[in-house]
């Protein structure tokens, strides 16, 4: 690729930020996977030194005079251009970050780092009032910076957009509300069917070694290149990725439920492919990085539901099953499985929800940390305000808050406004699919046969190959032609789940 | 502890500096632990940024005023002060980095972190050409290193000194000279009686789990604490910190010989030991860090070859040893056990050599180096050189190029002038551990009853409790009242094996 000489100046001024990014990334999966508990308060400091460092050098002026000269340069320049992508997608990001103080975003790299440590101990220990003075100070740090970034309507569109660009909560909300008037209704439509399908086969002991096993054939079965990545285990699993080069995802193991650390896996692997499929050329640019986590989520859940859930998928990995889990599995038929991990049931842990109430748990999120943030909602009262929308919307009542408000790190993180970005998500990986069919005959086919690495490419070149060139907006109408919309998840749910449930 | 204003500034100046430099360890812990293949050109150049800043921040024009300032507030101080000991650490540091540009620094970090990857390819196929460009280049940057820190004789005392403060080659020579004269006659007195002690019970299968529960038992009996640490395997051993309470060491496991792991597990257990016990308010200052590798190795050989290959502990650990291993050890005793890890006799290897031959490996290393960096001998002609170099000392000549010239990771980690150390280190353990014995009475039998614990706290109390305060010459004469000698060392070592082969 030419590039220009204001390009390469900002490139060269730009890259020792995304090496500080990826290196707390590295401190971040060893934190979660390895990292000793006595380690954790120095971990704190260092995480806060390196994001409190990218800070510092991205708003700098000299990075903001070179990001100038190359905006003078790309003006004239097709807006779908490398130089022109680079330059948006970094303007966005230095001028989100010059509207808030290095000191806050320190402080909260310090809290979230400190929080998370609380929240393992407050979770093992299903303890909330370990976990409350930290939620409370990252809570009032998080709308300091709302504060500083800056909203019309309500505090949560300006820490939305930083998870899922060029989207506010009212678009969520319009997609939110035609999503609840179908999924309420087929929920309780399905509530009194609940013992049509069972998942008693899932339900045996499967030792921990042939679970990862498992998990390890599905994703070489995906693509997922372990000469470029690894699979570890965590309190709760996550990807992360130092370079498309080098991609970690964990997982955790359910000896007594051989669904969670498979699909857990897969959709891990989802992430993964992504991250790895990004173009070598986009490596240590502001492209290289995927900002829309609705996009990220997209490839996740297409893989874990859409494929992971179908019936060709059971055709092609039963045999692999069987031959790890010969007990448990030698008389299983694809359809038992098949209808297995399709199971309904209103349940309390968001990861292990099936794909019909998955979204009733997101909804409980996103209106908790609404309010929150709006103050109608206190972090004393929070538990009982999500024990209470539980028994709202799934009918059910987490009997503790391990089981409950406790069960994902993402606030302790400091990830507020990020939970709708699963569900914007999830509806795009209906539509993606939809059109990858289209665009792929016999994809189904394929998948049956274990060539998943069919879709996986039809992905590289649809999806992974723009980087972050596009937001989620962007991406679909670049790859379906359409707005991101309601209906081929919607009939994708509808038609699936009524011919289980016979409705 | 009182802090002036001054100290606060300087130490406020220079902890994110710490915070960068734990950052990068982090970032090698993982290469050599975890990271898949393709992770390494984008850590290379992570690692580059990390290292690139850290020399940046710290010969930075406000770093060298903050020390100015406390330079000229500790004059009257009495040298042993903490406020003193940091000045005088600082300064000491940041002159050596002051002399060296910063690009040379982070040429310096991306060539070794390269060379390190193509290190394990290179040993792992026993090609040295794929590794011998890798070390040119090393050697050539190292070269600058020494033109810019500057030396009297030889450019080899420019590098020692980054790794042994106050000591120069002249030293390590006349040092070296008492050792030769004294190991080079014991070695063959031994020579023919070789057959006098067998291995045997050593040279059995013992699976990998087993080993691993034997090196965490000794691990947890000598007081390494598992809440601030954690012990995993790599290529070649080695111990990091991220902070006193996040110490991690490697080992790797040899199944057909028992003592292989075990005995890196405890030499890292010593190292780790030292980290564990800095005192908490040395933490995040330059005082935390401890630079005198002879220092650290002092730690490490007294507890793997004066405490490890003793009696004592193997009347403590053949018990849990018996218990692992009912099949292999159940008839076992004792002397046998004390025999067959004290056998002699001249390998390949340097970190499976012996006590008594392990110097002559190091005398290798130092000769080659001096050379090397002299100019009288060249990269191309560095298997053949070290081959020669181990039939002359050792009697043997390498089969292959991974049983000799690529068996270290130190070179590829542009560590050269490091080697000395191990023997400085080994000679100081012996002398040490006359002192513990005289202000600890009983100590041996401590040690037998597997009260192990009791040698470590003398070490807190009288080494690891000064931190970075002293260069191995001084801690030698504020320990022990004298300065550092031979004379412990080889009437340990005669006395020993005078006895083990009937001499």
């Amino acid at each position: 690729m030419e590039r220009s000489a204001r390009l390469e100046a900002f490139l060269e001024r730009t890259r020792p930020v995304m090496d500080l990014g990826r290196a707390a990334a590295v401190l971040g999966w060893d934190q979660n996977t390895y990292m000793p508990p006595g380690g954790a308060e120095a971990r704190a400091e260092q995480t806060a030194t390196l994001t409190g460092l990218v800070h510092e050098r991205l708003v700098s002026d000299e990075t903001v005079h070179a990001l100038e000269a190359l905006e003078e340069e790309v003006k004239g320049a097709s807006p779908g251009s490398f130089a022109a992508g680079v330059a948006r997608v970094a303007r966005r990001e230095i001028d989100q970050m010059r509207k808030l103080p290095g000191k806050l975003v320190s402080d909260l790299a310090r809290a979230s780092s400190l929080a998370q440590n609380a929240w393992v101990e407050a979770r093992a220990q299903s303890r909330f009032d370990l976990f409350r003075p930290h939620l409370e100070h990252i809570l009032d740090l998080t709308r300091q910076v709302a504060g500083h970034l800056g909203y019309q309507d309500h505090p949560y569109d300006a820490l939305l957009d930083r998870f899922e660009p060029d989207m506010t909560s009212a678009q969520v909300d319009r997609l939110f509300d035609q999503l609840k008037a179908r999924l309420v209704p087929l929920v309780e439509a399905i509530r009194p069917r609940l013992d049509r399908v069972s998942d008693a086969v899932l339900r045996q002991s499967f030792p921990r070694d042939g679970q990862f096993q498992l998990g390890n054939e599905a994703l070489r079965a995906m693509g997922f290149d372990f000469q470029r990545g690894r699979l570890d285990t965590s309190a709760h699993p996550f990807t992360t990725s130092f370079s498309r080069n080098d991609v970690r995802i964990t997982t955790r193991v359910d000896e007594q439920n051989l669904a969670y650390a498979l699909y857990s896996t897969i959709h891990e692997g989802g992430h993964a492919l992504y991250e790895q499929g990004i173009p070598e050329e986009l490596e240590r640019t502001p492209l290289g990085d995927i900002i829309s986590l609705g996009l990220h989520e997209s490839q996740s859940r297409l893989w874990e539901n859409v494929v992971g859930r179908s019936r060709e998928f059971w055709q092609f990995v039963l045999p692999a099953a069987q031959r790890i889990f010969p007990q448990q599995l030698g008389g299983a038929s694809v359809e038992e499985l098949y209808r297995a991990v399709n199971r309904v049931e209103p349940s309390f842990i968001r990861t292990e929800a099936d794909e019909v109430t998955y979204n009733l748990h997101i909804f409980v999120r996103y209106e908790l940390e609404r309010d929150l943030l709006g103050g109608t909602l206190d972090v004393a009262g929070l538990p009982e305000a999500w024990n209470a929308k539980m028994e709202a919307y799934l009918g059910i009542r987490p009997p503790d808050d391990a089981k409950g408000v406790l069960q994902d790190i993402h606030w302790s993180q400091g990830s507020i406004g990020y939970f709708p970005t699963y569900t914007l998500g999830t509806v795009l990986a209906a539509q993606l699919f939809r059109q990858a069919e289209q665009e792929e005959p016999g994809l189904r086919d394929s998948i049956a046969r274990g060539e998943l690495v069919r879709l996986k490419e039809w992905l590289n070149r649809r999806v992974h190959a723009h980087g972050a060139r596009y937001t989620l907006p962007e991406m679909t109408r670049e790859i379906t032609g359409r707005d991101l919309e309601a209906a081929p998840y919607l009939e994708y749910l509808e038609g699936k789940y009524r011919e289980l449930y016979g409705l």
